[in-house]
């Protein structure tokens, strides 16, 4: 279908959205090239459509010593070494949507997962889709640095942000505050990101429901999109903080609020390489206006990427296709949650005139703040840590520094913050 | 550094370059954010840098039912399952280099490949670099449909094209024609697929001259980036014709004329789902200016993709690293060989007033034009073969059918040929 009709069927079928779309966002279709002509020649015994090289009977030829690499199921060897559909690998996409929603009640609605090159990509494809020069995109701070560079520097779209944290207490109006005086009626993005980067938290059950009555008062006044990224999904430590992403509570909530769910295997499944994200939108769509929306993403995929990782979706499969990424996954949260309760006590022990850490109890990351009284540079830090005291830290805007748990064995976690903690106290005490 | 810092170290030394830069390409540059520190960090003991689940001691942490999908030795299993850098894993690009440097004199300068997500990533990229609305980029054609999203659809760019095939022989004059009258001064890029999609098609030694010298001409004009979009590198059947790339004839001719190589594992490793190609520039750079260079690249895959695919690469890497890849290579190249060699009586007993074939010398397809006088639509046709002839074909503009005989046993390619022509047949003699 040309952009003109599949923009007419989301005009009328899902306003808010449609009012949403960038520029570039209402110009994309997917247009009748390759991959549609070879969709219709499916099945065809003569099939002379696309360009990858088979053994002539649709099966891969790949190199004896890469394929040597990689064990797998001969028809699943072929799914990987073999171009993937653009909107990913059917029975990947299925796996992963029931994976999303194993605690999710049925009557939910959301869409068949997109496959992207990891999450990145995912926020990559909101900015194309939702952004243009100018747009505002409210983002909780501290936030993840590339979102700058993926929305802002890229799009040229305004990022408007407000601390996440007042008084070390969790602020569920901080999209409002962010939005500020923006006029009714203009659409705005909203980014959140639970468990947080790089804050390490994710709200209770309160806080979640006045988060949610928040964004359900922005969406009164303006169509708003909601991405929720949801790169550290289900790493939560702390007993009744809810685990399940804060997308689901926003679905079916407002006709102006349209959630989007940003998640992939690279945190979940601890597989960073393999560059396996997933778009999902919680809307009730009818086929038709779910293919002009997913027509829209896969114009912007194959113009970006071709088409995403076929080995990375099915090296994901195997851990999917049996019910065995459960159990998997919750060995790494075990581990992870190892590392939360040695470090607890360490932070709790830190000099608060030196550093305060941030309410950690999700996610990756502990995130310290540097009293603004010292008036120590958190980056000067960071560069005194690895010269003086063999230790890396990230340091984010100019009072904060994050640990990260993640690539941090158990038994090095102490001494990593006694540290961290030395070396603030050095700069302190220096004029 | 900044991006007027890296401006200015390009302005100075790469002036053509510089000014070839869209607005977007202007802008980037690699900011000091998680990557940049993590890098600082390498090596420290107490490093939590960066957001990768690990051992805590710099290990993967794969999941055993996707570990056991892969089978790397410990040090290379672990980087296929943790981030690759943004620019790519160091010890492939170095092979990679090597192997796209095999017949190549040491004396022509190229940066070391930058890993992308396949090669339309690697266009994306250069699109993004290099076009804003409205600059002119020329395009052999026919050509690649999606072209006309990656530098049209969504950078604004205008494509022009001229036939690459006047009466049947190849035009070096084609990029000079496609340019047409644009204004002395202003920059253009030029993309060339050699061998072509979805023409077969490679230049012979006294061609490339041609070409080159037209190249030149157009260098004297103003700035020109010339694309090589080297996907199908290698496939070259007939003795005489060139195998190498054409972006190694352009080095260091003209300090306006920028040869960018776009190649990568997809065709010529036949690792069409492992989404691994690179970027190339084909200039002698100050190490200043390479990374200045190389900091705009990464800026513009972080934004848009995170990072490439380390699972991908490390395979890769199996068939670079013993040297093994020249065999395996050349095993494919023999099978596509013996297919065109099935194929050309074929397509020479074609009834001319039915189906006139380009000149097919290299690559994985054949380009069959539909004589004008016909009256016939080459969509129709490819309906037509779909329903009635159990074979599928791509229909290019109004009167192109591409045949993909790299996807088609040798002892098929007979047969498929016949019904394509039986097919048009039927429709020139319908009224």
């Amino acid at each position: 279908m040309t952009a003109d009709a599949i923009n007419q069927v989301l005009e009328a079928q899902h306003p808010a959205l449609f009012r949403s779309l960038s520029a570039l966002g209402r110009r994309t279709f997917y247009p009748q090239g390759i991959p549609y002509q070879a969709g219709q020649a499916r099945g065809t015994t003569y099939n002379s459509t696309i360009g990858i090289y088979t053994d002539g009977h649709g099966g891969s030829v790949p190199l004896p010593s890469m394929a040597g690499a990689v064990n797998l199921p001969p028809d699943e060897m072929d799914r990987a070494f073999l171009y993937s559909p653009v909107q990913g690998i059917e029975v990947v996409r299925q796996a992963w949507r029931q994976w999303q929603r194993r605690e999710v009640d049925e009557v939910l609605p959301s869409t068949v997962p997109v496959a992207t090159i990891g999450l990145a990509h995912g926020l990559s494809l909101m900015a194309d889709l939702f952004t243009d020069e100018g747009t505002v995109v409210a983002v909780p701070g501290p936030f993840w640095g590339n979102y700058r560079q993926t929305f802002g520097l890229r799009r040229g779209a305004e990022l408007r942000s407000a601390p996440s944290h007042v008084n070390g207490v969790y602020d569920p109006q901080v999209v409002e505050k962010a939005l500020g005086e923006l006029p009714a009626g203009e659409p705005a993005v909203a980014i959140l990101n639970f468990p947080s980067n790089p804050g390490g938290y994710s709200p209770t059950v309160k806080e979640r429901q006045e988060l949610v009555a928040s964004l359900l008062r922005i969406a009164e006044q303006r169509p708003l999109i909601v991405v929720c990224d949801d790169a550290y999904q289900g790493f939560v430590f702390v007993e009744g903080v809810p685990r399940r992403s804060l997308f689901w509570d926003l679905i079916g909530q407002h006709p102006q609020l349209v959630p989007v769910k940003i998640d992939g295997a690279t945190k979940e499944f601890s597989f960073f390489g393999g560059r396996v994200g997933f778009v999902t939108f919680g809307l009730q769509m009818e086929p038709e206006a779910a293919s002009a929306l997913e027509d829209k993403l896969k114009c912007l995929l194959r113009s970006t990427i071709g088409s995403p990782v076929a080995l990375g979706q099915m090296i994901l499969y195997q851990a999917l296709k049996d019910g065995k990424a459960q159990d998997e996954v919750a060995m790494i949260h075990r581990q992870a949650e190892e590392r939360f309760q040695v470090i607890q006590p360490a932070l709790r022990a830190l000099d608060p005139s030196l550093l305060r850490p941030l309410p950690f109890n999700a996610g990756f990351f502990a995130l310290l703040e540097i009293p603004a009284e010292l008036g120590i540079d958190a980056d000067a830090v960071r560069r005194h840590l690895i010269a003086q005291y063999d230790t890396g830290v990230i340091s984010v805007g100019p009072r904060f520094l994050r640990l990260a748990i993640c690539s941090v064995a158990a038994d090095a976690l102490v001494e990593l913050v006694r540290r961290v903690e030395q070396g603030v106290r050095d700069l302190a005490a220096s004029p």
